[in-house]
């Protein structure tokens, strides 16, 4: 793909395939940090090469950094870049469009509206908490995963209790 | 890749690879409705064969409809969905990281922080004036896509005096 100009085509050489943002998803949502937690709590199920490969291409694109776990000699922790960080409206505004569009679940729907209902200051304080889990930034006086995955929670406990 | 009701997912498994989003920009921004035009006119080259695979998944996956032209016997045209117009904020933000991650030039820079700034009620306005191109809605008062181009022709003018 010859180089545009353009930075929704620019972007998209950048993030590569849709397994790209699956794995950024999951450690950024999820903090997971190791390859063996990714492979094996994902609810996609990806394959371990293809696992291995995108933590590789995100590394080499600047999206993830990787290094040694100090408390697991075996292990290597990965991190999200500032650019990474920087996809958290993109991300909301990606599952805003699928609430609305695809067959998400509604615990996913509820959390999705918190999150684009928050606008830009909740965006803002999730970034900075990921700064913090990522870059060594300050820890922020309120955790918005934490009450992210309480409203998703809450909704998913709803949802059994009706069904 | 198992379905896991997350909407990120699921837009991801919708729109596909990156080629489906460069043809939908194509056709949203740049009014772009035959095949011939959408090949002969692609800044990033796409290949005849991938340029007809996309266009047949979007209007499955249902993000582009598919009509023969009344003025053009041999040709049909495509318009975009309402599932489709509403990527506009996603294209925005995805626009917005990549003016600030990638070397995006610098009409485009400008073109995307003006659509930023816009916010919501500009591109309910982009919305409104899409639904009338591509759905027969009524004509909006005011161009949004004009106004676009003007901005983005302005600086490309700009550049080019200064370069």
């Amino acid at each position: 793909m010859p180089r545009s100009g353009c930075p929704i085509s620019l972007t998209l050489e950048v993030l590569g395939d849709r397994w790209s943002l699956i794995v950024i998803r999951d450690v950024m949502f999820r903090n997971r940090r190791h390859y063996r937690t990714l492979l094996n709590q994902s609810e996609e199920g990806i394959a371990s090469n293809v696992l291995a490969d995108r933590l590789k291409r995100l590394t080499v694109a600047g999206l993830l950094s990787k290094v040694d776990d100090p408390s697991h000699r075996q292990k290597a922790i990965y991190s999200l870049t500032e650019p990474a960080i920087q996809l958290v409206p993109l991300l909301v505004h990606m599952a805003d469009w699928g609430v609305r569009h695809t067959p998400a679940s509604e615990e996913h729907a509820v959390g999705t509206e918190w999150l684009l209902e928050g606008g830009l200051p909740l965006w803002t304080r999730l970034m900075q908490e990921l700064r913090h889990l990522h870059l060594d930034a300050p820890a922020p006086s309120r955790s918005i995963l934490a009450e992210l995955h309480e409203v998703i929670d809450r909704t998913r406990a709803t949802c059994t209790a009706r069904g």
